[in-house]
């Protein structure tokens, strides 16, 4: 698909560097795709075959999964320009056999028995690993997860605190942190002692990270205990009042910062979403962003904790320059991964550009998968491999810059030493 | 112009296409222009002439045409590198069998004397069309137009209406609908019916689609009756109140909405205009932008009317971005065109790359003149044809994402095909 | 390091153009480095090794400047892909007779030691001038700056008020201005006698503009004689109000603008930078910027001051995309350089291809270096000389929009005769 020698020889070699994904959704007890709607389940094939016409009716739980499957097929050939359709062509044709060249609807039984046959060998999960050559998987936690029953060194635990930042009034949060914890939460000391509790049970179960996702709108800054607690008792009082929701949320999120600079963890701040704004979009395929947000929402925090590493994820091109920015100066700012809107070729591109040209290299984390199964992160890692590859053709090797030797350590630091470092 | 031989071959088959045009300004019974003030006196030419350091005297209404051609000409030295002189050198050779490779004040009279032959003729309109490919073109109606006189299957009617929802309360305005409808609107009823009105008089002689342009702070909102009805009346009384201004303008467009779903009609908006920024700027040519606007603004729109089909158009990349994730999710949001300020060669390769590799395919309005007179469609659409056939030589048939053919279909979805179905 | 024959030649020729600098900060008295420590004292070293790991310690005044280059270059290897680094290696190439391919901290001494040598020649400063073939550049002159004992031709004096417009409470500004012009400004009066007193000394010793950074929130406007006075007042006395503050630097800088009208002055606005974001960085690496700005805020001022041309610098292609618009229809407003985090490949080449697409050429003013010492000049506008040339190539010469012969009279305009005729 490279059509130029070096490049081509670049992605090879690129190619051949054991990956470290930093970030990603697997759950450990279920890896690998059992299915093709394992697959077509993912919300990029079903918010794009919604948006381009599809009703949410295959999508209903009580749908047969190969119907479910069909339906989707159908509605590929509106998007097969797309980049998230290059991915499942890829994991089709190098995971299923299939020799098309393009997937249709008539492809569904073949395609539906293929994957039943091969993902149902007891060493699929393996298979993948392998032929995506990838070592480590971090993963999102829930706090509450007992982190058992699955190799912690191969699939990395990552704590992750929504949930307690922006959910801590509500009921089942509280009782599942109770549970977790032994400690009902109800102040701003026994939400700092079960807070203690959750890091110490997640480092002692190796994990590597703290990490949320946050609205554009978040802009975090210390609060008093006294204020904490009395924003977090109105809101379980059920006085829903936006100002103490935000006071509660910092309170939560400035806890958890200095728990990440006790316990050593960096602290995964992906960085503007809005939840739901598309209310009656499918399952995952709702949330958006609003482009006004800045980064200087986070100076207090970034000059709080000098020693705390902050990987950013951004959602735009234009915040991503900021990015680039804040990481040249601030020494606890690293640039991570290309996500969700920004994780396509146009976007990765110009933003890995410029993360290059002006970012040191150790402190760059290439890519992510953010992948819900396996078979995702070949297609997805291939994709930023072969744009890597150009842009170590065009701005390194090419006009001397560096040897083809030199380019190919650079690519390792992105996809796998940087990470290695960063969660040591 | 283009070098290499695939884009080139790409091109050749995609300016064989007839184009549909989804957005104009073209006048039914003047569409071609008459002279090389008509072509010269685009706005485009104005204000880069004034920018450039012409002075706004030979724009006055008494300078004789050809003295107002020559002063613009006399600066086109100034903006020989723009994008917008292209097209006007493009429109000399094409059309006015211009042979030379820069136009100055020296070509003033032989081009005038030329444009006067060969625009006098009395089929000019017909050829200008024929050579330029195009089957139809979708004009700006204003909303008491009485769209008559003129083949509605070539110039497709339009309803505009920034009038109504931005200047409802102005006596000419208020006067033209009463004239239009037989209504004299005074509060919310009375407003639906003479809205009513105007769908009825829009759809009966063939109209496709609402338009409207909208500036970068609006957020519409659904307005009660009883609202409108108060804030109508104190703008009318003369109280210029900046809420009562804002709750007319969301009651007005909330309505206008309604009457699209009832219609079935699109409603086009374009998104990010402050009118009269340079205020002693030449016609046309005052008007900015500011870059902090989101379409989040537009969520509760865009959930509120699931069967209205919104075309965005935005002005800026950074937007478009946003767009590019909205029409993604939204089934009801489809991309438009490359507008205005965005439409230079440099945001129109960015923006279109993108929407091409994350968009549903059948959800992309490719391209529109925005033209006032014919002779622009053709080098509008010309530099929009190379970059498409760039982008689709090296994004899709060189990397094997689509054969020529594909490559060829897709163009059509965005040349024509989906402004049909859209459109329909 | 250009590969293709076309975009060579270009950059060949381009680099034969005598350049005027329109901006840097050159001290006229010490204006080529002396050391090794002057070149890797520049804040681009500093913050990046800082952010790369490096403690402070080196920089302390009192470590002896071998060490502290030591120590830096102990640190480059972490930033050898940036193009910070790529400015560092070519100075060590083109001035310091460094032959290898990469310098790490086993180079200190012979650098040094050959920095010591060279630089030491009586005439450095002349053939560093020369080798860089820069005919003039603009200094930043401190408002109370003698500007005696230099080549004002040589050397431009530029006035630079950001101490005047922020300040102004502060006694030791205060007491500076008052020494400088000998006015004790107090109230609106007395600063505008002060002001005048400052533009006469700055315009009878050559000066040739009058220049700003603002922050992003910063938005001009009139401010009358009294509420300057009762602002400035209450500042003064210690009231130190946000409003205040805002009318006290609104007030200031409107009455800059008179000055520059009556004085015929250009104002160089550097638009959107927050100043002390990281508090503890290292001298001049703690400023950064909020991207949530827009060239709106200056609507006002471009409408009111068209006599008075405004050179604007942006901070992100966001913006820039806003002034690629504004300087397209405001005959007042032009392009400026690429400023600071905007000054990397990635985003000159999308910033300066669009302002070639749509501003007219003699609008542009197309680079300036910055630059605290000489050396800089030459590797900073060789990268734009690069990307510059690139474009051209591509955009102009091989589309057939230029013949080569114009392309370079296009660099001309940009490197040189536009700062002649915009600061005549």
């Amino acid at each position: 698909m490279l059509t130029d020698r070096l490049t081509r020889d670049l992605y090879t070699e690129i190619c051949r560097i054991p990956l470290i994904d930093p970030h990603s959704h697997i759950n450990p007890h279920a890896a690998a795709a059992k299915s093709l709607d394992d697959i077509l389940g993912y919300h990029y094939y079903t918010e794009l075959a919604h948006s381009a016409g599809m009703s949410q009716a295959p999508l209903a739980a009580d749908v047969p999964p190969r119907e479910r499957v069909r339906a989707i097929l159908g509605h590929l050939d509106s998007i097969d320009n797309t980049a998230q359709y290059s991915w499942f062509l890829e994991i089709a044709q190098t995971f299923l056999g299939f020799k098309g060249e393009r997937v249709t609807a008539a492809d569904c039984d073949t395609l539906c028995d293929a994957a039943e046959r091969l993902m149902g060998q007891s060493d699929w999960e393996d298979q993948v690993l392998q032929r995506s050559h990838v070592e480590k998987v971090f993963l999102t936690n829930d706090f509450d997860d007992p982190l058992e029953g699955f190799d912690t060194n191969r699939y990395v635990p990552c704590l992750r605190t929504d949930d307690l930042v922006f959910h801590l009034d509500k009921p089942p949060i509280r009782e599942r942190l109770a549970r977790a914890t032994g400690i009902d939460a109800g102040n701003a000391e026994q939400l700092q002692d079960a807070i203690g509790h959750l890091f110490q049970h997640f480092t002692q179960h190796g994990a590597k990270a703290c990490a949320i996702s946050l609205p554009p709108d978040f802009s975090p800054a210390p609060v008093s205990n006294l204020d904490l607690t009395v924003a977090l008792g109105e809101l379980i009082g059920g006085n829903d009042d936006a100002n103490q929701r935000r006071t509660c949320a910092n309170g939560v999120f400035w806890m958890l910062a200095e728990h990440c600079r006790e316990f050593s963890l960096p602290f995964d701040l992906m960085i503007g979403v809005n939840r739901r704004v598309y209310r009656t979009g499918v399952f995952q395929g709702q949330d958006l962003f609003d482009q006004r947000t800045s980064l200087i929402q986070y100076a207090e925090l970034f000059n709080a904790f000098p020693e705390v590493t902050f990987p950013i994820s951004v959602l735009t091109s234009s915040q991503n320059q900021e990015l680039v920015s804040y990481s040249w100066i601030f020494p606890n700012v690293v640039t991570s991964g290309h996500w969700w809107y920004s994780n396509i070729p146009a976007y990765i591109t110009h933003d890995a550009r410029a993360r290059l040209q002006a970012v040191p290299k150790t402190k760059q984390l290439g890519y992510y998968s953010d992948a819900y199964k396996l078979e995702f992160i070949l297609p997805k890692y291939n994709m930023y491999r072969r744009i890597l590859a150009q842009i170590l053709a065009d701005d390194f090797v090419r006009p001397g810059v560096y040897s083809e030797t030199q380019a190919i350590a650079l690519a390792r630091l992105l996809l796998r030493e940087n990470s290695e470092r960063i969660f040591s």
